[in-house]
């Protein structure tokens, strides 16, 4: 870990007691359900202390979810999408009461990392993220499936850590928050998927930990939440999250931020 | 209180507890963030744990929230809006691992009292809820104070109270739900809203209280959230809440309905 970075979680760590404080202003004023906000609001990123209020989703159709381009946001419920983004702004909007957060989902269908490569600079780093979470993976390889596209894994974790290299180097500040690709066994999912799709998980992981980035375990998120209900009621796809899982994600989001 | 609405009552009463219970199983499988699911699956309806698992939320654009009409749902995220119905839909959803709950949005934007009457056997009535939730009211003053409506404070009332009766009718089984209409102090609304606005509110809470209904409190919800952050950030109209407006929403309902 270089110094700048750890002087940077140092710093997020101190700001917690601030956090907490105006989770009891909030109590106080909203008398919101006894514990409930305050559970949340200390998951919060306590990097919303700081300076850079602006969190950035970016990914494939999983975190698109039906957002209108037309609109670039950011706090607009249209450009925002129908999923785990639209969620936790929502949260984190209705808890900090801050009007300089600023929340973007730059998602697009269909997206792959070679993808989102092609559209970083515009779609990532012109907009100064604070916060900048990434979903990225589930394509590359169902589109290899498809006989869409050749990537292999290391192509996948060559191109992943190139994007967060570029990243780093633009945006040194940024506090970057990589989620797990995950699937669910129905829909379009099958046994054609393994064990690459578990390398390609694993690939991500390696990719964060070299970037310092936090995790979200999105698989382990979906893995559990089948011991609750069928699968395809996650997921009905298998890749594709339902309302019920784009929730599960976002719990799963703010308690992995909360670290 | 009719001595069935009593016996209702008790029932869901006796059922917190498998409630609570059910909640256990959920932290241990999902590992939610400690508290935080035991909370507000304690504030989940447990109407829903009886038979009839149907959530139907109805009234105008503050409900409608953008929904997509040409899908009918249920728990279809393009159907649900961009508001609080979305928002409650998928809390619930992800915490009460039922694949028999079934949520519904039958907003429509723009409308008031008389324009659900003439599509309450449609769009209510025949979808059978367990949990029916009203928010309407809003559009019976602005579209008066536009010369678009002469419907008065007493029409509204009684309107109100027909479309009560005509459910109790119905669906004598029905948990009724009625939000409390409310503005903030910016955007289209002024003082020409008032007094007839407070009016309004009040003829509400009454036919809530004749018709035995659950009553959320909205109004109190937004008179709190100004003091945490300006009226504009709640709702920029004064009339259509923002992203951490709706928020603010479905915590009031989901406290509103644990009761």
């Amino acid at each position: 870990m270089s110094s700048e970075h750890g002087k940077r979680k140092l710093t997020r760590r101190q700001l917690i007691g601030s956090t907490l404080a105006a989770t009891g202003a909030l109590a106080a004023g909203e008398a919101i359900l006894p514990g409930f906000a305050a559970e949340l609001d200390a998951a919060s990123p306590a990097a919303l202390e700081e300076e850079n209020k602006v969190i950035l989703f970016q990914g494939d159709s999983i975190t698109d979810a039906g957002r209108n381009r037309r609109h670039a946001g950011p706090n607009n419920p249209g450009a925002m999408g129908r999923g785990y983004p639209f969620l936790i702004g929502s949260w984190l909007l209705a808890t900090k009461n801050d009007p300089e957060l600023k929340v973007y989902n730059r998602g697009i269908s269909g997206h792959k990392v070679p993808d989102l490569q092609k559209r970083w600079q515009k779609d990532t780093i012109d907009l100064k993220p604070g916060i900048l979470s990434i979903l990225v993976g589930v394509n590359d390889i169902w589109h290899k499936l498809n006989g869409r596209y050749e990537g292999t894994v290391a192509d996948y974790e060559k191109g992943f850590n190139e994007l967060l290299e570029q990243t780093r180097k633009a945006l040194p500040e940024t506090r970057i928050v990589i989620c797990e690709p995950f699937v669910l066994r129905c829909g379009a999912v099958n046994d054609k998927w393994f064990p690459e799709f578990d390398e390609r998980r694993a690939a991500a992981k390696r990719v964060a930990e070299k970037a310092e980035a936090t995790w979200v375990p999105f698989q382990e998120t979906f893995d559990n939440a089948v011991n609750d209900a069928p699968a395809k009621y996650w997921a009905g796809d298998g890749v594709h999250p339902s309302m019920a899982g784009h929730m599960r994600m976002t719990i799963a989001w703010l308690r992995a931020i909360r670290d």
